[in-house]
């Protein structure tokens, strides 16, 4: 696993080469709002990580956001989304992030999140206490949380759930302390810093959970669908993290 | 001014200096969401400022929002808010911010938004383009936008508006090309790097906007309530912040 780990890290290196210099570009202010700028940026990157990845390990299966599944089958399957949060990378947020992710036999192993501007990256790997380094300090240790009403609650974005998901997340909300929107993969990094206890989300994909798994579990979370089950590439889309998995009964109860 | 604006970069350093150890330290941990870490970063970080302010121009007034106002009605006036997104600062978000301001006969004529965590900061002078700096790059140049349909929308919470608010932001949201949550104070600065054209806010007090005033019209942009006029300490709260004020008619008209 520490050669995975390396190669994890030089993909996250060579990723962020090429989507710092494009972070609030001209060509980003000039798009206006555009899906292009950043659309570049995610391809650029996933093609600067496949490639290496792939000479790294040709017996591995890639699967990214841009450019689809090689050897999906394959008993390690790397997924990769060079951009999460697009909607912070074209506004010029700090909080977007690149997330890759090792599945050995559908179960992740290994996660990564990368934010390139802010210099920040968490490594997960499993059965391991997760590592945290970044500029702006921080304790890979989730805190512990029993209940809901103590609760800090975050969610990417009011608007990401399903017709028949909005009545659960409604009644999440209501027990928990507060709500903070926005952050996309960062809010399971301050999860895993002991900083936020319950995120629930919804309509996400294989590549936007799966990194984020081995990171909040070995800080001391849990990371299920909104049913509590572990997730695989046949859940559902949604998706629920404890700080404390002391309250997976609370919050699945109210999600149902 | 240039003694003012010195002072004002001056007090940003002192803010900033009580207020970084106090992110993500294990005191705001423990205190799982509990307003005290964040309450007690805001009033040393607004002593700071005080006492420096009131030593360098004793017969200034100055207004914060965790020590209230002295010398409310004299002709110079600083306004406050050490920490702008305490939501953002209690949950180890980097996006909180330090606003400076000082008002000339209630008139904002200088603004400064700091960012503690990122080493970003905006100044703006009445009369003069916005400053800024920052390790992330970006240039303080609102761009140009002239409809709503291109818009990228900008807003910190669904939660902070009036009951006979939402419909005018449901409307102006629906004729945006998008909208991004979070962001705070944080977003105005994003509007005067040409990365955000609108933002519409609500329930924000004098030292929440009096800062955002000049770094956004330094920019190119506009601020004013949501019916279109100049902010005053009588203001009713509402913000409507635009990279090109060619879309003031249509936003105005659909937030009335």
């Amino acid at each position: 696993m520490r050669e995975f780990l390396a190669a994890a890290e030089s993909a996250a290196d060579l990723a962020g080469a090429v989507i710092r210099p494009l972070f609030r570009s001209a060509l980003l202010v000039e798009a206006k709002g555009d899906a292009s700028p950043v659309t570049a940026a995610d391809q650029q990157a996933e093609q600067a990580i496949r490639a290496f990845l792939a000479g790294r390990f040709p017996d591995h299966g890639i699967w990214g956001e841009e450019y689809g599944a090689d050897r999906p089958d394959a008993e390690w399957l790397w997924l990769l989304d060079p951009i999460d949060g697009t909607r912070a990378f074209v506004t010029g947020r700090p909080l977007f992030g690149t997330l890759i992710s090792l599945l050995h036999k559908g179960v992740p192993v290994l996660g990564l999140i990368d934010q390139p501007a802010t210099g920040e990256r968490w490594l997960g790997l499993a059965g391991e206490p997760t590592r945290f380094r970044g500029p702006m300090g921080g304790v890979a240790q989730c805190r512990p949380c029993a209940e809901l009403a103590q609760a800090e609650l975050s969610c990417t974005s009011p608007d990401m759930f399903l017709e028949d998901q909005r009545d659960g997340f409604d009644r999440l909300r209501g027990a928990a302390r507060r709500v903070t929107w926005g952050g996309d993969c960062y809010a399971y990094g301050l999860m895993a810093l002991g900083l936020v206890d319950v995120i629930a989300e919804a309509t996400m994909k294989p590549w936007d959970w799966a990194a984020l798994v081995p990171v909040v579990q070995g800080a001391g979370g849990s990371v299920t669908d909104w049913a509590g089950r572990q997730l695989t590439v046949e859940s559902d889309g949604s998706v629920l993290a404890l700080g404390d998995p002391a309250m997976l009964a609370e919050a699945t109860a109210l999600l149902r």
